[in-house]
């Protein structure tokens, strides 16, 4: 037996995109959510997203509608999973979502009125399985800066090691001890220290940037 | 601006499960493959799958298209990945694409006439865009295998330590040392090793089983 088209053309499914979107702002991780104007979850907090055009890649249609929705550009974007569960939307949704970083200055100068960002910690009660997509996504943030660059998407081209140190702690919840912290980063490759100094109320402090020869996050023989 | 209906209910876009099934034979990883029987790419090898059902959550189906084009029932199953580019079939389909694990004994029983078992790399070649998906799925799985149980997906309920290293050497594509695999397996705390013992031609070899306490892979708050 082989695939079978024992479905008509139109199979009662829809195919949208969603996209979990994480920033950085003062020391804890914040995400969008824009207000639905209609039913279902009329008023309710929702996930930026829409549908997926029929002539346009996934990939795009997570672009497009991250753009429509909030006017946001991520430094960083990821598949994450599709989620399809038939009880999860009046009709049957199937939703690919994608993560997003988008680093601080860019989701600040991207403010929208219909937009609302909120502490990961401190979110509303969202429309549909959007509470359990964010849990996931956060999940696999975590996991994720263990073994990646991916901290570096919330960070602007040059920075200090105490700002990526920020990073690493507002995503794992928990303090470092800076020395520790200094020398693994050091010891990993992934930076390369410039002739700068931050400059201010405390010693100056070296300026960083990304040593582009690594990866951000390793995603492996799929198309970029 | 929140998620507004844009397409008509029939949205042109058809929905599929296919999946990528890995087991182990003679020190090799192998995956089966359906014949198509018609258009597009009729006589191809293609990867099992079938159409989503409307009423039918996505991990019931790709349950029920493995059952009902190889006969398998997988040991390990997760998504792995949307597969959705407009021109990788003639109508417009997302592939919602999972991975599974079948261990060597269940694989055996359950020949089919229609289905044949090839050598991950000695494939031929596949219809759609199924080469690039078996390239990506072997990927995680050599990526998976590195910080997670999955290797137990191809064994028995009890092993040897030679059998558990066959299954790695085969994933990874290269030898392991004997003392240092055993070393590793036994800081791990993954193994509970039994009172039995595989006797034959060599000299008895003790039987381990799994831990239970500890999951096969980490899938984080996805429901189970």
């Amino acid at each position: 037996m082989t695939i079978t088209p024992i479905t008509p053309a139109d199979s009662g499914i829809r195919v949208a995109v969603s996209t979990v979107i994480f920033s950085q702002r003062d020391g804890r991780i914040v995400l969008p959510l824009v207000r639905r104007t209609r039913d279902p979850h009329e008023g309710q907090w929702a996930l930026p997203g829409g549908w997926v055009d029929a002539a346009e890649n996934l990939d795009a249609t997570a672009s497009r509608t991250l753009a429509e929705t909030t006017g946001l550009a991520p430094s960083y974007l990821e598949q994450l999973y599709a989620f399809g569960d038939i009880g999860r939307s009046p009709e049957r949704v199937v939703s690919i979502v994608y993560w997003a970083l988008v680093r601080e200055d860019v989701a600040r100068a991207a403010e929208q009125h219909n937009v609302e960002w909120f502490d990961v910690s401190e979110l509303p009660e969202l429309a549909f399985d959007h509470t359990q997509i964010v849990d996931y996504a956060l999940w696999r943030l975590r996991n994720k800066v263990g073994y990646s660059r991916i901290a570096h998407g919330f960070l602007p081209s040059h920075f200090t090691l105490a700002d990526l140190r920020e990073v690493y702690e507002s995503i794992l919840g928990k303090r470092l001890d800076p020395a520790n912290f200094r020398r693994q980063v050091e010891n990993s490759g992934t930076l390369i220290p410039t002739d700068d100094f931050r400059t201010g109320s405390h010693r100056p402090a070296r300026l960083y940037r990304y040593n582009h020869d690594v990866e951000l996050a390793e995603r492996g023989p799929l198309p970029h």
